[in-house]
Order: structure tokens, then C-alpha cells, then sequence
């Protein structure tokens, strides 16, 4: 087993009876183990050039500036509905029941940026279609999708097949 | 002018008429200018013993585990209400119109830990008041809160005044 995994507590019944929650607090609470995290990443990385790395709310965040720091490239969120206060552009992703909306700054990617997206988790794949589909509409290209840890069982993979995906962590 | 300020943007009437709101997104794009904050937060502790540092959802985020790694400490999300799926402790805090609930992992403190605060912006001072509150019925001893902005004319700092509080710029 990855070390790294026993920093990672499975809470069963969370959020909902019969989900097995992966709780990635612990790990932020472990400076190694989260450096750890950032070198198997950024190691993932290679020479690939990137000057943006997008992060989803709101655990997306936690990795995200690190990232972006340690690349030297500039930091968007995507946030939920109503958080971004600058001209944005949309997209409706689902949810279990029904769907809700992510936004983007429209200033925040040009043309040509060589763009990383960040989130904690790889579940069904839905939220990171929803932010590379608006990365691309902004002209980003996108060099790779990574996340800390990913559910291989809903094969969210399969939803961003065409781009290079990284995960330090799989269950 | 401190030259961070012209990462900040001001946007009139965002959440609501009348509100002029300070937007960060600018700053976290620029690398130069995230590096620079976190020097300068880095600098405001000195060399004060932090082991834990706690920082509130979701924009406390940005900054809250680049200091953290920086200072080899623990990082701790405070979430709202229903975001964290181990035993909780809470707190209200006050908003606008009516209240709300923040909480924080009981585990997540530890009787001793030496406890850095973060959130983005300082403005009434409640949400900061409430997480202070909670790290120390924790048993955390409070060594510093910092903000990236604070609001001057609202004055929150005295909500907080029995702890060091440092902003990296004031408004």
C-alpha cells in the first residue's frame, strides 16, 4: 500500500448511507505527506510548460496554490454560482440528483496558456469535464488533469480521456 | 500604494449595491505577487513556534497551505456546516442578516498546538472571533491571525484585539 494512503481515513456513511467518504484531512494536517503529495505531482509534471493551474472549490484549493507556486504559474479558482464578482463564463455539471453550475473568471485564462487543472478527487468525472470544457472556451490548452487521490471504481478517467490524467492516489 | 494593491481589484456593488469588493483572483494570478504576500506574512511571525495553521473556507484556502508548508506546520479547513465528516466541534458567527455555523475536526487540534489563524479578509472580525473561539476550547494557544486585506473601517480587529493580528494591506 502507498504510505501516503495511511494518512487518508475512510469515513463510512458520509455523506450519505452506503458512500465511503475518503477524508483528506489528516494529510493536510501532515506536512510530510503533503509534500510528498506536491513532489509526486509536480514530478508527473516534467518539463511540461504550464503558466495556469485551475482548482475547483472548495478542496480543490488546497493543493492548487501549492502547485501553482512551485510551478511559478498564476492561481484560478473556479468557484460555485455567484462567487466570482468579474465577467465569467459557466457550465452546468451533474450531480447525483439533478446539477449545479461552475464558473470562471473570462480574464483569468488567455489564448494559448498552457493550463493545469487541480482537484482533490476523481469520482465521476463530471466536474473536471465541466472546467476543462470552459478552460478550452477561454482558448487554454490543457497540459494535464491531476488529482490527490481518484475512485478508479466510476472510471471518471474515461470522462477526460483526452487529456494526460495523474492521480498520487487510487482506490 | 503598496505595489500589491494593484492585484486587488475593486468591484462596485458585488455581493450587493452600496458593497465595494475586494477581488483577489488578480493577485493569486500574478506568482510574483503571491510569493511577495507570503513573504511578507512569513516575516510578520518571525520566529514564533506555529504547528497548526488554521485557515476558513473557501478563500482562506488560497493562502491558508502555502503558509502552512512554508512554516512545516499542520493544515486545518475550518468548513461549514456539514462539509466534515469526523467528529466536529461549532460555532455561530454572525452575518449580515441572521447567523451561520463554521466547524472544525475535534482531532484536529491537539491541547498545546501553537496556532496560526488565516483567512483572506478581515472585515467585521465574526467569523474570526468564532474560529479563535473554537481552537481554543481545542486546547490551542493562538500565536498570530493574519489576513491578506483587512477592512479597517469596520473595524474587526477588535473582535480579535487579545491576539497578534497582522494584514498584509489594510483598505
Amino acid at each position: 500500500m502507498n504510505s501516503l494512503k495511511k494518512h487518508i481515513k475512510e469515513v463510512k456513511d458520509f455523506p450519505r448511507k452506503g458512500v465511503v467518504f475518503k477524508d483528506l484531512t489528516p494529510l493536510l494536517n501532515t506536512p510530510k505527506a503533503v509534500q510528498s503529495c506536491l513532489e509526486k505531482i509536480v514530478d508527473s509534471i516534467g518539463s511540461t510548460k504550464v503558466n495556469k493551474v485551475v482548482a475547483m472549490e472548495a478542496r480543490g484549493f488546497f493543493f492548487g496554490t501549492l502547485i501553482a507556486q512551485r510551478l511559478v504559474a498564476g492561481f484560478v479558482p473556479v468557484r460555485k454560482l455567484g462567487k466570482l464578482p468579474g465577467a465569467t463564463i459557466s457550465r452546468e455539471y451533474e450531480l447525483e440528483y439533478g446539477t449545479d453550475f461552475l464558473e470562471i473568471h473570462r480574464d483569468a485564462i488567455s489564448p494559448g496558456d498552457k493550463v493545469l487543472i487541480h482537484d482533490d478527487v476523481l469520482a465521476t468525472g463530471g466536474t473536471a469535464a465541466a472546467v476543462c470544457a470552459m478552460v478550452e472556451e477561454l482558448g487554454g490548452e490543457i497540459v494535464q488533469c491531476n488529482f490527490i487521490l481518484e475512485l478508479d471504481f466510476l472510471t471518471g478517467r474515461k470522462k477526460i480521456e483526452k487529456y494526460p490524467v495523474y492521480s498520487v492516489l487510487h482506490y
